[in-house]
């Protein structure tokens, strides 16, 4: 592509956004950001020397273009796939890919980082950072700024400001973008007004005090420029030769250094440019008519479960507020933002300040409900740990997405909650078996109880019970649900999974065998009772849990088990200790032996 | 204090400095921070109607004259002791402690919370976070600031900017804040300018394009303005008269602001002020002489032999790096940072980015070792799990204070990180006994292994051994050391406690008790060989650890051996699930059981 002539690029473009249009119209993917950076990626690629020169795409779900570009168009329709190619740029997948990712607002800081190291190598490269205006608000990004504005390491940020995340972009810094690009507008007024004032005497008076102003307050101008960096633009992200002339010019300029690129999410299909946050990740539609393909007779989903009840329960109990870092839709605390605008609070990208600022609403006496995606929670533990557990302030912290997640992969599955939070005194940790279940945990986390309440539920469809308006019931804490009986063998599980295992006791029992099973409902407090029972009753012990098979339920069981001199041997079934890639969530939990074959097959080959 | 004339309050100041003085000269504590914000400290609770309005001291160590004014004046001789008040404001402590603290860059997000809920329940308060200038670098003050200045609840952050960290400060901020403080001479200077251009005509017209200049540029001209706040100073921090109006004219000023007040660390005491780093907790010292008082023949701590050895590889290995976030003196690696300055990296208080570039840098073909405090490495979770072990990077985390760390209390002890660690894939969890094992066990970590590899030490005295230039000596990863035979019982421990199971152990030999000793070194892999050699001699397991007795080495030995059908009981000794507080390590370790009595006991009880 680089021994093409500039004119030929848009040329390239328009096949990237077929290629990308097409794909995703059968093969469902983040169809909005990629468009959005066509001609951003093709001018990077042109100018810069990749795979020598390194260029780290942040959150990396904009990089379609760029896998297409380097040696995985062929593979470009297994993008999200079973065994396919991830979603997300892969250290593994290519070495154009130098940094992986799927977590938004690490860029900074990685690319720094090699930067760095090739300085110290005495490597001539050039390193890119690519970050979008909702990624800068994660305080990881700031981290990396600043510094990287110190170091003065030969280290490239791209600001991809397309003025959205998911949903649309908080914060002060989002208002912030918006000024610095309307002050191109500024600058023609400033040239006006510089000619008509005319070429005199006064004009040299001008210019000496102007210059004054400009070595102090023009110096800090720029929130970027304030934190070390030479800024460049706004530049228009879809004009490419705009777009390769600013690059080349920064290509000779040493030290940090950020072009402000303003790009349209979507650009180039007309159904994603005008709503932006439904073509996200819009799932299948008809490339030609623009028209989304609903999967119909689907359950509800458990975040909807979510959405509704906060509601009815905020109804309830005046103290109930609504917290979520960047994810209303994702998580439908969008169905609270919209009938109590004043008790919802979408903070932006930054988990960890969603939860610290939730511990300052129940410092104040308010009830949070705070709802971060489980593998964003990782982002917060800190924040869990220090602000709220160890003052016992009662927040609730609603993990949607748990266990495994799907097509979004490696990056984004909800593994490690059970297991990082089982740790932490004060904590409850929970996690329901259907919606009504759900419900009756969210009812039980706002009584007063003296407990930071984790309830942790997955991806996407529920157990499919009618659930709308079922009447609230408490639940106690550390109670489990004995859900069926049983000889030698007890199946201890806890969440959604649950229902997996009743399908598999079921056929076991059509087989003759039955086997006992518990719907667990806290990996901590653990029902003792409930234990103590299993280690009198059975010989053997089966654990199922949608999360890391190290530290979460089945360690629990083992801890009380091998505490309390019962020697019953434990099956832990789980998410094996590896990163498990992406698929669909089916084939993902067949892989980890969590599905109702897998689970059928490990308590058979037990009894 | 309120009813006194403003004249009256150096007063104040000067016997709050002396109190503080004399306290901290014969019981230890964080003296510097404190002497520099006593004046503020008093202008704080002088102009504000504390407790209605809420005080939030980040980080919290500088509260001293803030405790003393609030009650805590007759306990502040119990400071920092077992039983006695916390370094640090504690919600359970005092209503004047809204929200506690320990870990920094937390203020700004909580007191949002606080203004927001009040605005929410119709509350007319002040919300005040007090934030240094080191901890404003952390990410999570950006996430607070960048929330707060869209949100524009009432909320006033004062910046206590003294240019220091523990240690000295990095990073562009605070290059910026250097400027800003400067900017006050621009501001005459800009007086003069326009002064000299003299009333006529010419005025206007400059007045006119100054306007259009402000609107513009100097809404921007300021990183907190561009944020979102209003700011406000510098003000010289130890003038009362200054401080005190300035509080008051922003008590009518709603939406957030920002006061930039510059103080000096260590304030009124000589020594402190002179030598800023030792003083930050300069231990016991002379009042009079400003002598510090050294303990004569302490053994070595661990972090000394971490700072010397990392040298000694770094000299044979040129790939190796240094990477701290803003403790090189607490760590030692200020020793690599004089001898390889441009292989050492302090990159300010920011854990996770410290974490992400060391990721950048192995990615780029560096071998990082990134030390970060236990409890700090908290804020760094998701990027141990997304940026280093998803990737499978080659990076040694080296964690100074795990374990009980004594007198900082509940907020620093380094209690969970082998339960958080344990649960992420590729990673390898490891704990030396004494000073040699910590040096083979970093030579190995640096040798080719694939492996992520984390290295827990705690704070303070090494086991007293000889290590200064032993011979480096590879240990194969995952392999215990049996260090006694015994009969029925053995003890698996990890890391330094296991020098207290042998004194333990001696006791109990001396009354002819044999009980077996492992030092486990791993919590992960574990030693699968010498868990089986276990099962099959011994009847009964004590594990003993630093750590929470959830999610660590205990939980990987019962997970172990429930899944491998022995029928051992598991007595796990370590920090029970629930929060420590404050006191001297052996206080402490003797509250949890793992001091040398206490494990005596555990184990005699089994037998």
């Amino acid at each position: 592509m680089r021994k093409l002539d500039t004119r030929q690029l848009p040329e390239v473009c328009a096949e990237l956004r077929t290629l990308i249009i097409d794909a995703c119209a059968e093969n469902p993917g983040h169809i909005g950001a990629s468009l959005g950076v066509v001609e951003l990626t093709v001018a990077l690629h042109y100018v810069f020397d990749t795979p020598h020169d390194k260029l780290i795409w942040d959150v990396g779900h904009q990089a379609y273009a760029h896998k297409i570009l380097t040696e995985r168009r062929d593979a470009f329709h297994t993008n999200r796939k079973y065994n396919g190619i991830s979603g997300f740029p892969r250290r593994s997948e290519s070495i154009y890919d130098p940094f992986g990712g799927g977590h938004s607002s690490i860029s900074v800081s990685a690319a720094l980082g090699m930067a760095t190291a090739a300085a110290l190598q005495g490597v001539k490269q050039q390193t890119v950072a690519v970050i979008g205006d909702g990624a800068l608000t994660g305080g990881l990004a700031f981290e990396g700024l600043n510094n990287a504005g110190a170091m003065q390491s030969n280290l490239l940020v791209v600001l991809n400001d397309n003025n959205i995340s998911i949903d649309e972009n908080v914060g002060a810094l989002h208002q912030y973008l918006m000024k610095l690009t309307l002050s191109a507008h500024y600058n023609k007024a400033k040239d006006k007004i510089w000619n008509w004032l005319g070429k005199n005497v006064i004009r040299h008076t001008v210019q000496r005090f102007m210059a004054a102003v400009k070595r102090t307050a023009f110096q800090q101008s720029n929130l970027f420029e304030a934190m070390g960096f030479r800024y460049f633009g706004p530049v228009d992200g879809h004009d490419i030769p705009r777009l390769t002339s600013a690059l080349r010019s920064l290509q000779h300029i040493d030290g940090a250094k950020l072009l402000h690129v303003v790009t349209t999410k979507g650009k180039g299909y007309k159904p994603a440019e005008e709503n932006q946050t439904d073509w996200h990740a819009p799932g299948l539609f008809n490339k030609n008519t623009g028209q989304r393909i609903k999967v119909n007779g689907a359950p509800m989903r458990y975040q909807d479960v979510f959405g509704e009840t906060i509601i009815e329960l905020a109804e309830q109990n005046e103290k109930i507020v609504g917290i979520t870092p960047a994810m209303p839709t994702g998580c439908s605390l969008n169905l609270m933002m919209e009938k109590m605008p004043h008790r919802t609070f979408d903070v932006g990208i930054a988990e960890a300040h969603a939860v610290t600022f939730s511990a300052g609403l129940a410092a104040q006496g308010l009830l949070p409900f705070c709802n971060i995606y489980s593998s964003f929670m990782q982002r917060a533990f800190d924040s869990v740990v220090h602000d709220v557990a160890l003052q016992n302030l009662q927040v609730v912290l609603c993990l949607d997405r748990s266990g495994l997640v799907g097509e979004d992969g490696a990056t984004h599955h909800g593994a490690y909650d059970l297991a990082y939070f089982r740790c932490i005194p004060n904590m409850v940790v929970s996690s329901p078996m259907n919606e009504v279940e759900l419900r009756n945990l969210m009812y039980t986390a706002q009584l007063p109880n003296g407990n930071v309440f984790a309830i942790r539920y997955p991806r996407g469809a529920g157990a499919g019970l009618a659930w709308k308006h079922a009447p609230f019931e408490k639940i106690t804490i550390g109670t489990s649900r004995k859900l069926r009986n049983g000889e030698n063998t007890a199946v201890l599980s806890i969440g959604n999974i649950g229902n997996a295992v009743v399908n598999a006791l079921d056929r076991l029992a059509s087989e003759g065998v039955a086997v006992a099973h518990y719907d667990m409902r806290f990996a901590k407090p653990i029902d003792e009772k409930a234990l103590h029972d299993v280690g009198r009753t059975y010989t053997r012990v089966v654990t199922v849990e949608n999360g890391t098979v190290i530290g979460g339920l089945g360690s629990a069981v083992a801890e009380f088990f091998t505490a309390n001199h019962y020697p019953l041997p434990v099956i832990r079934l789980g998410i094996p200790d590896k990163y498990i890639e992406q698929g669909t969530v089916a084939q993902l939990h067949a892989e980890c032996g969590i599905d109702v074959d897998g689970i059928y097959r490990t308590i058979k080959s037990t009894v």
